[in-house]
């Protein structure tokens, strides 16, 4: 089983509280790790939960409001410290780069490393991120300010090889890496073998999205379908629909109808506003909608293995 | 007794750790809230602390290093969420205000209050700050960049009025405040009522000295005499005194020397490098030198009250 599992760094909203920390999260896929937002204290977080720092390469940030970004600063300066060689890329909506410059060029000078900057459109659906393992497409929100989440897709990997056949038929091992990818395999006396009798299937691709922070918006669910687990943002508990729509954030009824028009497999809810003491009754609410839901947490590993 | 109490919220060094946070403590004189430093994730720690923010209208930096000041752009940005009015007034070495400018204008727009940079050169002992209850003076450090300390002097306060000797000789109340500021009294018939007839002395003042980061230097001990409390960073162990000087940072025993030879009244040793797991070794060095000196920690409420 290939590893694909999400790490909660923060899963509070902007004001502070003494039972959240702001956003960031950690999708580990094949220990690739890629990083979604960086509030403030996610360095600390990252080092908590005993993440390596070398196999985080990409920064995906989907907004620019502070409880999404003040930790990058921290970040990239404690990369440095540690003489980090590696590029580091971010990706963002436009401004961070500009926003980011003054501040890094003086606390971080004399740089081990180089930080490349990659600023999205919000406006459509596109591809931002792509390599032998997944693919990252931004998923346009709205928001107070230019927003997207994140679809993380992993790709089809190679089928696997049964040892038992590639030995019976004496297939020399230059064959083996087209036969992963789908080929078929001709014996010297002409006999096709076809590809299924040589592998077994492929292993299952897994795909994750970030949806946080929007108001409700129910065309999302297109780009959602069937996903193995979506994080959507839960600001308001549904008695206050009519904050979260000023505020441009969702409640949990709303985000657990995204989960279930998009026929997700498994919803977790997060962004909590600072004025809930009980997040459970967040929960039940969301169940409600779409049973399976569970609570964003600090720390808490979500595995998906299935 | 008037309040005089330090609130330790970090006390390590840049590279992050799960055992410290970076610097940030705060002052408390007669309620009145003093920030010096501010780290990331200062904001929280002061919310974890039960500090309440509306009494906080200064903050002094002592250099531009990211582990004394990525928590600012939180800190502001929380105080606008939360509708604050009132000025809020940052000390800090030349280049701050430059350097934050872009970010907060983003995260920040339709501010709530005003933010005031003060930039203060940091070659001369200066008076930065005054008001009726204390004065803050910079004490010039040597670091890799430019730094300074900070003193922070309670002015002397009123004499305390005795009640019953007021009483005895029917002073009007217009007179009371000449009296507790020092005044005699003369009596209708030219009798004159010494000051000290009718008044106790007034409360001791207290004095703190905070001075991280900086190579030993011997001669800020003149302007610490006497202090009550001192903060000195001890960054390093005795045995590290070589690469404590490649940094421009002090050891446990050159703390001490410095507490000792001022002679000041109780030494708080903090900044604590990440290589240290227990930080009781260095305590114990300090303390071969100056017997009263205490370790810094997350959370530690440092009152002086003698």
């Amino acid at each position: 089983m290939e590893k694909f599992e999400l790490t909660i760094l923060g899963c509070g909203s902007a004001k502070p509280t003494t039972r959240h920390l702001p956003s960031s999260q950690v999708l580990n896929v094949r220990d690739k790790l890629f990083m979604i937002d960086c509030g403030e204290g996610t360095q600390l977080q990252y080092c908590r939960n005993k993440l390596p720092f070398s196999r985080l390469n990409h920064i995906f940030i989907s907004h620019l409001h502070g409880d999404h970004m003040f930790g990058l600063p921290g970040l990239i300066s404690t990369f440095n410290l540690l003489g980090r060689t590696a590029e580091l890329h971010i990706h963002s909506p436009k401004g961070l780069e500009q926003m980011m410059k003054p501040l890094m060029d003086f606390a971080s000078y004399d740089m081990s490393y180089q930080v490349f900057y990659h600023e999205f459109d919000t406006n459509e659906p596109t591809m931002i991120f792509e390599d032998r393992t997944l693919t990252v497409t931004t998923i346009p929100l709205k928001h107070r300010v230019p927003t997207c989440g994140f679809l993380f897709k992993e790709k089809g990997g190679l089928k696997h090889i049964r040892r038992d056949m590639i030995d019976a038929y004496e297939i020399p091992i230059a064959y083996i890496n087209s036969i992963k990818a789908g080929a078929d395999y001709v014996l010297p006396d002409g006999e096709v073998i076809l590809n299924e009798r040589l592998t077994n299937p492929a292993s299952k691709t897994h795909s994750y999205a970030y949806c946080s922070d929007t108001i409700y918006l129910p065309e999302i669910t297109d780009q959602l379908q069937g996903v193995d687990l979506l994080y959507h943002e839960a600001t308001y508990a549904a008695e206050h629909a009519i904050k979260a729509q000023l505020h441009y954030h969702s409640t949990t009824l709303q985000a657990a109808q995204i989960a279930k028009d998009a026929q997700v497999k498994q919803l977790v809810i997060g962004h909590f506003s600072s004025r809930y003491i009980d997040d459970n009754m967040l929960l039940e609410e969301a169940k409600s909608v779409f049973p399976n839901t569970i609570l964003a947490k600090e720390n808490a590993l979500i595995v998906i293995d299935d």
